[in-house]
């Protein structure tokens, strides 16, 4: 196989250093449908990435584009801030019809701006407006955005520095660590908690991912959460749940902590809300916690409708009934077997395989395999990103909508790339052409 | 007139409390085209406000449609983090060609998520990371946007408040205080900067808006301008200048500070860089700032192509050639002659009125009267919005694409609106029906 | 017995609502001699509380007094900053023959300032400067000062809120909670600090006090004194050990650190270590950590040579041989002894006794309790104060030179204000006169 | 002249770096009394430096001494921490008739810990609690101390980085700068001030120096002190004079802002308040500022008895009457000619001279020579030190006891050593022999 030269010399003069998935998928993209991207050549790429979880309906639904498509050529309102629109009108009555009231969650809904940082960042602020409190829990490998605020509430060491300024007002505690067989075990936060007045500023919000997709998929336990809504709840923390990754269905049901039986007191949502890969987010909270004034925080983008009308679409089309929740559960444990297979099969220590729904992520314990790995499906045509501290975990997060035979097709290329990465000279074969 | 009472149960219910603008604009908006918009009793709207600066174009701009409904109905690439596509490689090499190549502007470009605060959040993070300093001075009546970085910037208090912790890192200065008639004065601020360790840590950059949108319409000189570059290259200092809302030629040229012959070091563009109210933002800087290491920032809505594509077409069909420049600064005569008409034309002490190329400002004394004006203008049929410290100051912000019919539609509404509110009685009438 | 009410009317007039020990000891002290107080009617009072640890050697030490009044007869300096003096040479040798050398201990002095505290901001800059990171780690229920640098590692909730400022760069960890019999667990710590880059920010320095002083006499086992030391080893932590109150024999040996085996990176002293009550501190440190600039850190009175006279004296009185050491470490025992004698005789469950050397507390389930018992205490002519975080531990802290008799006495005063205070009306009691 | 090499060795093996005026005098001092310190070698040094303020008195003051040694030899109470006793009532009660009273000015008084930078401290958490803000506006060059709360309101950078931290919730302002004629001029402060809500967070107080000493002798105008009190009330905030180095005498006055007819909110003492060098500070304020509760603030050493006898003996024996004043203000004249006679009567530009009352400074264009002619004084027999950011300021700070004989001398060597560093080589002679 040959990879053609794209032409990249603009990227390469005039873009920032900054730009990283180019790096390691080194072609030009052009079109995209459902579980596939193509690029300039007209070479197909399997996405097993799925916008790093944006794309769950995968690329450009139809369903979802007929919507956009009408919506556009009518001339609907594309820019209106926090005006009222109809479909913004429509948005809000399905998200309440199809979403809140069958789950009998009693959120309110506010539009924060179009990025996932700008939810956190609006949960942030609220949890500590109503507490009154600056601290702010997080835990060990999360991941909640860029912004300074988001920032703070990240453990990614090497992002934090690039703030440039120390973060503060936030505390650590390890996530749920669960492989080691241990009870779940809020011991010592609990300790910091109780003994009131012991060093530990009471904190306004414990904000977690019921699965850590940036951190490397480490998924917490159902009763790892319940006894940390417990703790929130005895501590008067605010819970807050990020499931700007895993929430739209990544884990089967439409928020992913709706298998715990918890019910947080503020949620964010962005990613693949919307449904189409337009830009959106949604924070959530109980509506005691309402407590904003008018225009206390706003944003250009927080109302851009064509995300209302794809986001509307997708909810109307995929969770009206409990199809696509059943897929996804069915399709995980089908996922789990498989990567199960392939870490047995190969000699040596079996890599690691955890994952909910469809996300799944394999630990290599050389994180140079596992981006020998990505390199290598990257020439098979499958496209798989790194996610964990070290980059040592293969992440795979197919479209909830990928056909059953591109399922099997990306797992088996998945299959071949650990297979073809083995050995001494492994990582050199990363990259390079077979 | 009537208003009909839409059906805004759904926002009332379910939609926070934060919301605003629909608070004074109680209608439901649907369509939208040019300078217009259309509720959904089909009743129009002269739009005097252009999505706070993001529709310079204005709404659905047809050329922009066009390139946008070819893109998504052949399967263009949606969402594409940042990954080489042939939607932004399009951007790059026409806004290197047709905005940075003329103007000798020698910046590297980066894509830091889909809004504004994006953009601020990373411009703050390379200038500490470059300087290796914490500090960024901002003017009073900044604004900047709502994350916890660009917010430490932002002047207005009760945003700050919204931040739940104590805004540091950061050092307000007087922004240009022109109409006084007094020299540019930076005199206590060089005194600090020079009595080196007096007690100033230094600072690692300046942000300014060269006009101030939200600030209440504060214009300052292209003297002041230039004596601030002055001093940031004394005193080691980075210059970054926000455009998001004043570039995309608010004020006539593609930036805001071409007029001023000043090269920032770092600038943000936002809102209209899409042209068609596309979540889209850049920071741009000197190449020797690029000190980024690949994902040292990122963000999941950084490469949204469909705004790629409009932004494309929005430069190729305003800004190959300096008609719409010309168009605006001819304009912005026009608005100022008429602005100066009604404020002169009116009893008592004349507002003041403050503008560069197509963004204007009158100030009353009484904010109420601010707000009365906006309210009388929307049962007119034209959209406005107040700005400033005390929304004290009435905002307009024409599509640089308007008619000349419409403008001077708006211009006489205006006029009007102003005149109703006169008198001791004129606050009772804002918001009722003549 | 009556108390006579003293002439405080300056104090209540004119002295700040700060005050606080003046609030349970209604009386006026004058003259002072080992282990006793006279007030101004010549009433004794028996000195259980020693300074709160200033005052290990008795009050007016007459070893120390003859050496003070030679100095100050003969027109010794007596403020210095830090010059070098007579005075201080002498200190410093006698310093390093009779404590540091023969414990092998290699640290440089650093005379920081005249009270505890700037010994702890010194210790705490220095670790920074050292490692070139901001945070530094604590342990619940610590006190280490009320200067903002040593607050932020300070448990007590109360005194943190009277910074006015959310304290920052610091986490807090919990203490050794040998009672309960568990392993000695940095678990979570060691979790947090191994996931490198996992959202804690590597701490520069772990600060700690191997007896809890104010924090309820909490004693930390030599094992996890050691577990600690080593976890700061192979983290890159400096190991900060705050021996203010525990230091200068209070429990048994020199260093409180000194039966664990522990070679702290930094040491802070101060409180007995002038031997007379005159203010001094001590910041020591090893000497490769001794990367100050001359004059980074200073202060008027680091150089208060009456002080470094008494510290001399008491170094060659106490510190020469083994004596000191072996009767407070039998001392220890005795008051031990009694304590639970004491605890164990009164009806309902027994208090907690805990102490090390001659620091001792014991606590009661009530907090009021334990205010009952000091004011009951303080009617029959001893001297106790309660401590924990809610003031619910007496605490006994005699003269490590009260006589045999005394120390009887003083046990068999606390046990009968332990016994007087029991029962339903015991509280009441508190305060009145039998 | 042949300065015997002391026996410093155990300074240069044992003692931290980070001391500094041994570096300057390089002899090793013994005695000391009224205006003269001795070495070992007998040697006398004339004293214009006071214990950088702290020995107004001069040293080892005979009428404070005998009422030291009285206290001492009676076995009076030491070490009282905030209890009440029959020395601090007799203090209270003579601060309050002799400095208060005839005032009129109405504090109350706190007993903040032994050093100045306790009780700035203790102001700064006083008015951050009372007007519930964070921010506090110092000015450039200021010094208040080296814990992190004064530290964050102190100019010097080369301090300031000393904290190993950003030092946040503070905000620098440009010092009176009178010699260049100009207005007064909080312009640009009280635009800060005044645009409410424009970015500057409201402080909670502004804390100054009336002359700053550390700073460089920088004397602020009695009319700007005025400006200043105005902005405070109209802004309010509070304000905090720092009269530790100034009070006490030092300008003329007890206080060195009685001249300029302010009455500060809040104002710190240490230093000199003792008279005898002998730790203690004050922290004083209106009444209805006293919203401390009991124990918020504590600290070892806040009450040292020995330090309140000689505080008291200083107030009886100088403040009873306006002798010392008047002397002061007089002798503050003659410095005041005799310097600029020595200035003017130099070739070349003429140093600045600056002061009020007993505290002068000559301002050299080369840092270096101002070090070359402390050199060359201590080489002669006079005690001078260096301040300003640069050092390049000889401070003149004689005890306000100085005989007239003694000033005299002393102003004459101080001339001869800025005549004697004169020229090309100047600088090589400082430090030796002539």
């Amino acid at each position: 196989m040959t990879v053609a030269h794209p032409d990249s010399g603009v990227f390469e003069a005039l873009e920032s250093e900054v730009r990283s998935y180019c790096r390691g998928w080194p072609t030009i993209f052009d079109r995209a449908h459902g579980s596939r991207l193509h690029d300039e050549n007209n070479r197909p790429y399997l996405d097993f990435f799925s916008g790093a979880g944006a794309l769950n309906y995968g690329h450009n639904n139809p369903v979802l584009k007929r919507a956009l498509l009408d919506y556009l050529e009518r001339d609907g309102i594309t820019h209106a801030l926090d005006m009222m629109t109809a479909a913004k009108r429509t948005f809000l009555a399905a998200f309440r019809e199809i979403v809140l009231e069958p789950r009998e969650l009693p959120y309110k809904v506010m539009f924060p701006g179009p990025a996932g940082t700008n939810a956190v960042e609006a949960a942030l602020k609220l949890a500590r407006k109503v507490k009154n409190r600056e601290t702010v829990v997080f835990f060990t490998n999360a991941f909640h955005g860029m912004s300074l605020g988001s920032l703070a509430v990240t453990g990614n060491a090497f992002k934090r520095a690039g703030a440039g300024i120390p973060l503060t007002h936030t505390l650590p505690m390890p996530f749920d660590d669960h492989p080691d067989g241990r009870a779940p075990d809020f011991g010592w936060f609990e300790r910091l908690l109780t003994s009131a007045g012991s060093g530990l500023d009471t904190p306004a919000a414990v904000i977690v991912e019921t699965v850590q997709g940036e951190g490397g998929i480490n998924v917490a336990r159902a009763e790892w959460l319940r006894e940390l809504a417990g703790l929130c709840r005895r501590g008067d923390m605010l819970l807050i749940v990020d499931d700007i990754q895993m929430g739209c269905g990544r884990t089967g049901a439409f928020f992913s902590f709706e298998e715990s039986g918890i019910t947080p007191d503020i949620v964010t949502l962005s990613k693949s809300v919307s449904g189409y890969g337009l830009p959106m987010s949604l924070t959530l909270f109980r509506p005691e916690l309402d407590v904003w004034e008018p225009g206390e925080h706003n944003g250009t983008f927080r109302g851009f409708n064509p995300a209302f009308v794809t986001a509307t679409a997708a909810l109307e089309e995929y969770w009206r009934d409990g199809r696509l929740e059943k897929q996804t559960l069915a399709r995980g444990d089908q996922v789990g077997q498989a990567l199960d297979d392939i870490a047995a099969g190969r000699p040596g220590p079996a890599p690691a395989v955890r994952g909910r729904g469809l996300a799944w992520g394999m630990e290599f314990a050389d994180p140079a395999r596992a981006t020998a790995v990505c390199a290598r499906a990257f020439e098979l045509g499958l496209l798989l990103e790194t996610s964990g501290p070290r980059d040592e975990v293969v992440k795979l997060l197919p479209p909830l909508t990928i056909g059953d035979e591109e399922l099997e097709e990306g797992l088996a290329l998945f299959g071949r790339a650990v297979r073809e990465t083995e050995g001494p000279d492994s990582r050199k074969k990363g990259g390079n052409t077979p």
